[in-house]
């Protein structure tokens, strides 16, 4: 409603969506964010790093309804199936050959390779997934209509939240045994 | 934009939502659904049945942003994980004993066993699922905010996707082998 | 923008909408309400009763777009005349049989007799209601896409409100004279 | 979407909304309506009149979110208390002396009598009313934020519908008998 | 959310929208602004004055989504040409003769010379302007679907910003040398 | 409301947005753009080049609200001053310096000059623009929360329109006399 809202974030009253700091005090910095611009560190499992610009690293990102990540893949890394329960996102390749895709709520598996400087697009709130099927690390630059659009890490969610999902739903939605539920488990502890 | 808009779901235009049957045509059956009534056939590996009030089903809730599901759930069924892209759910249970759960984006999981008359919320695209706890058949109703909130049911989009997702994405992703996406997959060809 | 603010109801600084709850102390209760589970006295003029699940009493739901309300109509009993200036309506009826019934802004009465199971929509910001038809008790489930969706109760909004609206208003509005207006304020005073 | 889309009001697909008008086709005088410049009759039991500036009026505003009305009020005269289902409403009194009010969801009856130049503000979806307390004719502009806020006529959506909602249900509603209820019907039939 | 949030412009917390007034403290003078009613001071070089209705002058319409202006402008006056951000805008003349124009994304001008009575729309973000083309003083209300719409007025914008936008940026711009974008940024210092 | 509409760009009905291509007709290569990965051509007076990946030049973005832009700009090009009316845009900097500045409603000129993997955000609405500050050529990615966000460009829209605007206008608007205004209307002839 105003024309910009830079976020207090430590501001004592919690709101969905941040107070605002005063105008007075805004200074061009706060619409400015240097979060993308330096290597992400993928010596991980998966071979994956992600730098958030959401509202809470860049807070004059407030009330405007948009945000962008950089993600740094290794060669063979995956950013890991997950969905953004409050975005599109759209993707482009900065560095690299990347695959990517999504599965839409008909079980279609839309996906493509893409090189430096292609496009993509993922339908809000669908599972999608990156992994770089090239040879050398791959760089790529994702905006959301959202300046926090969260994330839905599957395998997170499911084997690794804060209590445990219960082994019982587990075994029956993936139709195995508790050895195999435990043993993913393990791997995300 | 107008009082309502009632699907012609035999339109030639495919629009994102549906045009309107003629306001002339439109009669008090086209605000009625008939379709939660019945019993539905839990007799599945996941001892589940959904019956949807959506747009598809019932034409009269277009554009006017709610539908309803009846869910019924055997002893020890399972409503899998899935979240809905585009709606907050509540849940009502009208009979048995259901266990709701869902995980946050911080991965924190939520959860609580229902009974008769209790309700429960999972908020915009997250991970939830319903387990029936009880020693009788459980019916839950839920509302959406959204007269097609699509659901993205995680075991289906990963191992049962038209086409499949390959199998290095899954097993990097769980941090399996194939032997053990290949089992999981074959339970849902 | 968050996954969810469970309303702070105490909070010092009003809102459209609640400030939220600090995200250290939400625990799974506050996702869940008890209050739809009770039967309501219908033991009034009207045979009514209802028990609303909005963010006033049910704070998780704030900021997320959706709640449900439980009605009680003893047989005969009304759910009177009244509109929600911020949702749309779906109905459920649980037990007995009911006749539901709006007005479109075209002055089309549009109404249908509901049993068990059966939905009806009432699309948003019309007037509508709810009268039993059976010989039993009956109850129905409804649900708002608003977690507020207000309600204006036709004859309280006009012949009860505080001060009241003048008399001059009224016999002009409905072209009865005064003593008509007099004898119905009478009632609801 | 576009920066407009002039209604096609003769489109075969009927939409919520309209279809566009080619751009081609699209000249100034589709973003001109001249309707709110005559004086309307009042020779009516309601000494009322309106005029409406909104999308089925005036093309250009549809998908814009603005309309405007023109009102005219004989002395005594009366925009009976009705509801804008899809929009708030902002008053001004270009000629005259109106008495204007509304009623919130908690029953308060909030009113002004207002001059030349005034302007009051009606919040969506509340019934509200607008009363010439002058001893000349009074003319009000009015907005709303909806290219077709539709109207709630409380006296005509339940005394005057087609087909007419049944005496019982009127008569439980405002606690009167069948000749109260009789009578009304017949002053709106 | 609620039927209505006066703003509390003293808050001490600033968000994007104000804090609303405690509801016992609500009365009818909330709803209620006399700032359109008196003429505007029209003695400047653009012979231009107007009153905003918004929510910084008239708490009462916070989060009600729509706003009122008053413009009045002399023989020969101008609106200059501007935008707002946040809001499509209608223009009725209430006095005297008023050329209106707007130029589309595609660059088509749309004009039309309005006379009392008469009604325009400019669509949201697209630049517009009023001139008085008659022979005495016109007055126009005009209404935005926001509570704060906001102006970008061009001149201002380019020519007289704190701090000023370099001269290179500007000679650039229009394709002109220093001394033209001197001269006109020394008429608006 | 469903999960994508791809843009059937060549329908006979024109719609605020596009009817969807039909869903079984849709590959992965609607959701894929390639018209980002190319050089611009900069060999202009304004040394600037751009390539939209918005709705119309890639049609999976229908209904999805985002798009992104590329930016090319010879050393000393500008991207001139411009507002979206539909969108906030957040900028990366891929290649090169680039100083990028917006001016706020209330008339402050904020600014930064941005190196590679850098990041800036204007707000929805307002004026600015990128200007190539280096030695070498830049190259920008821009996104958007509209999937047509549309461009009002200053210069073109005051000085290129049509019709022209009427150098009356002009002058009085920018206080210069018509030759000034008629040399700049001849540069952008």
């Amino acid at each position: 409603m105003k024309d910009f809202c830079v976020a207090d974030l430590n501001a004592t009253v919690s709101l969905n969506g941040f107070p605002c700091k005063p105008v007075a005090e805004v200074t061009s910095d706060d619409f400015f964010f240097d979060g993308l611009s330096k290597e992400g560190n993928t010596d991980n499992p998966f071979g994956f790093a992600v730098a958030q610009g959401n509202v809470l690293s860049f807070p004059g990102l407030n009330t405007l309804g948009i945000s962008m990540n950089r993600v740094d893949l290794a060669p063979r890394g995956i950013n890991a199936p997950h969905s953004h329960p409050r975005a599109t996102e759209s993707i482009v390749v900065i560095k690299g050959k990347v695959l990517v895709g999504f599965v839409s709520t008909s079980n279609v598996y839309f996906y493509k390779v893409l090189t430096v400087g292609q496009m993509f697009v993922i339908p809000r709130g669908l599972i999608h997934f990156q992994y770089n099927v090239g040879h050398s690390k791959a760089i790529l630059l994702t905006a959301f209509n959202s300046q926090l659009p969260g994330a839905v890490i599957v395998s997170r969610t499911l084997f690794a939240s804060n209590p445990p999902i219960p082994n019982q739903i587990l075994t029956k939605t993936f139709r195995v045994d508790d050895d195999v539920i435990n043993s993913i488990k393990s791997k995300f502890a």
